[in-house]
């Protein structure tokens, strides 16, 4: 963490200044989010990082979310509340799936289940974070305490439902006026109506704003009914302090998730396998009928249930909608987008729905941002839809395998049956999913704003079109040893990660610090077309440099100006831009992430986190096209 | 984090349900605490946990501290911080003290200084915890907000200054009378009683509370002044990330500790070195004398500091109270205590002050809530004084030896002095005293609550009298990796760690189940003889185990029933007592700390974490000699 920039300031500084309050207090805003759950919640605290925006966000229960819901975070989400500041409490305070039991019917005897295998939940090395399960209602709980902390200060409106848009095109500034219905008692039926730039229908499945912009969601809309429920239980079954999928005989499926603070358990129940006299519209299945299914999936292990904490039954398919926004083409910028569940759904039981919908307002949010602060064109705001709606369609489609083999009768039922799933192929196709379902595989197709990846060579582990792999470093300064990607913030900065060659960086020979210089002083520099004048120099792109020496062989003062910048009112120098490798625990990060040694390389990152171009120390030519072909020259 | 033990409850689980208020309404509380400095918030952190107890704490000042005053944070209290459930909050905070850079005067030219060399600041292995750096008002805020969300919500009455007590023999219950008096302008002066079991003094060097019960402070009343200040500069100084021991040829020594957030420093400068016009008595020494003197001192290398966030001058010496209790003799049971500053007094260089001063208070806390709980004789407070007051003699000490050493005249100045001392003598000496700045050099002599050591080869690693040393294990029932000392929790429960020898737990020649067995059933058992019948079997011995085998080669159901105990009022099985070693990562906690694997052995852990004894596993009549030397039997 970094403060004191401007000024020594007592208290937390995990609570930002906030000079004035720029809450919107009018109804025009810059963006009106609808809905406050997952994606809601992600971009409006990506939002509220800016005071120099407006951000409205209007939700139409009463309050904060407290119960229930999703409960599985990825690897990847983790690192995103990293990037937002409060993984560590995530980490603290939820249960790890270190490892997955698979259970299957005894060959001897099919009415009895047995363990099948084990396997390590997430594969070695693939994120330093752990994949964690937390209540939804406690992710909110962060992510609102990340808006309030923030220098905008932002809260939800609550009790306002979100009724239509009209679409004002005579208006250059605020385009959409949407009309809110007010639900609270005092206010009840009363509409508001607020001018926004943008509005984002992050309203769920039955969303109002995707009606509103005539999209729809296509697709199997209820495959399948299952239960779901957060209890509280003595059993002997011995696994129920692991994630366990369990496929019983002839009494279906059960996926058991262990929760948070030692003794409550989800259990995803399949449904279409209750006893005849239980086999009613799902509307009907009571939280009796989940607990006597649970039981009969456990044989002979024993399942009392002490308290429910909270129980559903859900009948929801794979659904998508065929565009996230309402840009009619490619040559109109979208106003209104939709994101979560509001343009795509799918089953929980591969835990993804929560953090595609954060992972969808990460990515919305720096681009409107970038471009209400004129630092982006418009039409990068195209690749939002590009980018989530081919992610989400990977996604069903892996959601529908994984269902469908979750479902399927095994083989050891005893029954013959010839489509029959093996438990083994079950567990690795489980293994081989692993990357999938921790968020990393996500690999973004060539756009305006990731390149094509001509010099993936100069470093195989930063793939042009994925997330940034981190791994660890030292930081030259003060000799910390630290994870290079949690310098990446959710700050809407972009990031230069410069890998040195193996000159030092005082050496004349140096590429790094020849590329240094280029970017401080060159008029062609992103670095001086895109900052500010009287903006700190690393206040657009951020640049860091890693070097191959170890951080007692590199003098700090031997650094280019530009890795020991002057920053803020008081002109203080920024120790920590510089890093070394950590060359005491395994392979270093040059060996780890495959970067060539001889030449070094740019990596580039978007602010959400996304390698956007692996380049040479010296294509600056190539470097300055890629900003500027979306990236506005300042003033 | 364990919870929803007694049933579901949304929200933060770090805010400890409290089921009805029960913080001090009435003139009588069980314990009043005087002063709110790292000793007295401690303590009272502590005391917070027991709703059963009621406790006061009061301070002078109006409000929170807001700036300066200590600011090192040792590797034994962040383990503290990790038993009060904060020390992940430290870490991300805090300045890591990594390395250690030593500078003197250039044999070439005096009058500059080069760097003499440079050290790793905490031994590898010597604490899974680091050693960091943050303002103490943070560390107050940490405390504070710990004690308002444990279940007796308690917080401070400020304003309100000690005069003075009385005794009053005839009270069974409640001794001591103290009169506080009021200092916010609505009460100015008046007098407020409050009758106390008993009145623990938090209130400085010039404690009022030690006045009150006839201590004194004996030794150095003031050796040397030295001046510290926390800036925001910039230097060319290559190491002002580093903590610096700098010593100039003839303008005297600078301290570097760097701070907190990246740009502040605080600069530690001897002030006996001034140049002749700034000689002056200590209280006409501005914050420009302190630059100039720092500046001297840097050269060749420039400081030009931009702000003073806080400075101050001090001349404090090494002193210590005879006696840290009001009892006369060991025959008569104290009921006034002083602890911090109030009975050890030292220079700030060695970094040591906040830390013993924490430590104190967690030494001191666990015993009166055993007292007034009728859990231990009183005898046991008598350990507060004997314990502390050793520990503070050698810091006073070292702390006397450091000060002198960092004060000589180096070697190098060119002035051939005799007395001079060699940089590199003092690096060395630095390095050999690692352990005790560390705060892990800590060793009880044995009494009532810590045992002679005569089982000690069982678990070398395990010193008795000092802190229990964590080492990584997996965890059975989630196959989560963890610290095994992060277990231990400030709750005020004693532990036994139960090391098994190497046969599997349900082997019938199994010694650790054998004590197991005889710990849940026997009426020998101090489980069965201490723990009330309506609580949770582990309230007040709280039994863990580490097994030898890996954790996939043991099932859950093997254990014996007192290691997945029932507990709350759902009776819940509690997953969390069994741990394996990790195979994994080095050497498992059986090799790392010397453990007999033919034997294995009980580690007994007192609710400070410290060793109390170590036992053979079937040495059942000690361990239950043990505890009856100092426990109540319950009715």
């Amino acid at each position: 963490m970094q403060f004191h920039l401007d000024g020594f300031r007592p208290g937390d500084p995990a609570i930002a200044h906030a000079p004035e309050s720029n809450a919107a207090k009018s109804d025009a805003v810059d963006v009106l989010i609808v809905g406050c759950g997952p994606a809601g919640l992600t971009l409006a605290a990506q939002l509220a990082a800016f005071p120099d925006i407006t951000t409205m966000i209007v939700e139409s229960k009463d309050g904060p979310l407290q119960l229930g819901q999703a409960d599985g975070i990825a690897c990847r989400t983790m690192e995103m509340f990293e990037a937002f500041g409060f993984s560590e409490r995530v980490k603290k305070e939820s249960y790890w799936v270190n490892e997955v039991a698979f259970w299957k019917p005894d060959a001897a005897d099919p009415s009895r289940i047995v363990r099948s295998g084990r396997v390590q939940d997430v594969e070695d090395g693939l994120s330093e974070m752990p994949h964690v399960i937390l209540n939804q209602a406690r992710v909110h709980d962060f992510l609102l305490e990340t808006m309030w902390h923030a220098p905008l200060r932002l809260e939800p409106r609550y009790a306002r439902r979100f009724v239509g848009i009209d679409m004002e095109q005579s208006s250059a500034t605020h385009p959409v006026i949407a009309r809110l219905e007010r639900l609270d008692p005092e206010h009840q039926g009363e509409i508001e109506t607020v001018r926004a730039r943008y509005v984002i229908g992050c309203d769920g499945a039955r969303s109002n704003v995707r009606q509103a912009i005539g999209r729809a969601l296509t697709g199997d809309s209820a495959n399948q009914a299952w239960g779901v429920m957060d209890v509280l239980a003595v059993t002997d079954f011995p696994d129920i302090r692991l994630k366990a999928a369990i496929h019983s005989a002839n009494d279906g499926s059960v996926l058991v998730i262990p929760r948070e603070g030692g003794y409550l358990v989800r259990l995803y129940i399949e449904l279409d396998k209750l006893a005849e006299g239980e086999r009613v519209a799902s509307k009907a299945i009571t939280a009796e009928h989940l607990v006597a299914a649970a039981q009969r999936i456990f044989r002979p292990y024993t399942l009392d249930v002490k308290e429910i904490a909270w129980w559903s039954v859900y009948e929801i398919g794979q659904r998508l909608c065929d565009r996230f926004d309402n840009a009619p083409d490619d040559s109109t910028h979208p106003s209104v987008f939709i994101a979560g569940d509001a343009c795509h759904t799918h089953s929980p039981k591969a835990g993804q729905g929560m953090n595609v919908s954060m992972q969808d307002g990460f990515n919305l949010g720096w681009k409107l941002a970038a471009v209400l602060r004129g630092q982006s064109s418009p039409a990068i705001l195209h690749t939002y839809s590009d980018e989530r709606r081919a992610l989400a369609k990977e996604l069903i489609d892996f959601d529908r395998a994984f269902a469908k083999m979750f479902s399927a009768r095994p083989k050891e039922s005893g029954t013959r049956d010839g489509d029959g799933i093996d438990p083994a192929e079950f567990q690795k196709y489980f293994v081989k999913q692993g990357r999938f379902t921790a968020g990393t595989a996500v690999h973004y197709a060539p756009s305006l704003i990731s390149a094509a990846p001509l010099h993936q060579q100069l470093a195989a582990g930063f793939v042009v079109g994925m997330r940034f792999h981190s791994a660890p470093v030292i930081r030259l300064a003060d000799a910390k040893p630290l994870h290079l990607g949690h310098v990446a913030k959710a700050d809407g900065r972009w990031r230069l990660f410069l890998f040195a060659d193996d000159k030092a960086p005082d050496d004349a020979s140096s590429r790094l610090r020849a590329l240094c210089e280029w970017l401080a002083q060159s008029d062609a520099s992103p670095l001086r077309a895109y900052t500010p004048v009287e903006a700190d120099i690393d206040s657009v792109i951020d640049v860091r440099a890693v070097f191959q020496q170890g951080h007692r062989d590199l003098a700090f003062d031997a650094l280019p100006p530009l890795l020991r910048p002057r920053k803020g009112c008081l002109k203080l120098i920024d120790y920590e831009k510089a890093f070394c490798p950590d060359l005491k625990n395994g392979p270093d990060i040059f060996d780890a992430r495959g970067i060539d040694r001889a030449n070094g390389c740019i990596v580039v990152l978007r602010p959400d986190q996304y390698v956007a171009h692996v380049l040479p120390l010296d294509a600056r030519d190539h470097l300055a096209a890629f900003f500027g072909g979306f990236m506005l020259r300042r003033g």
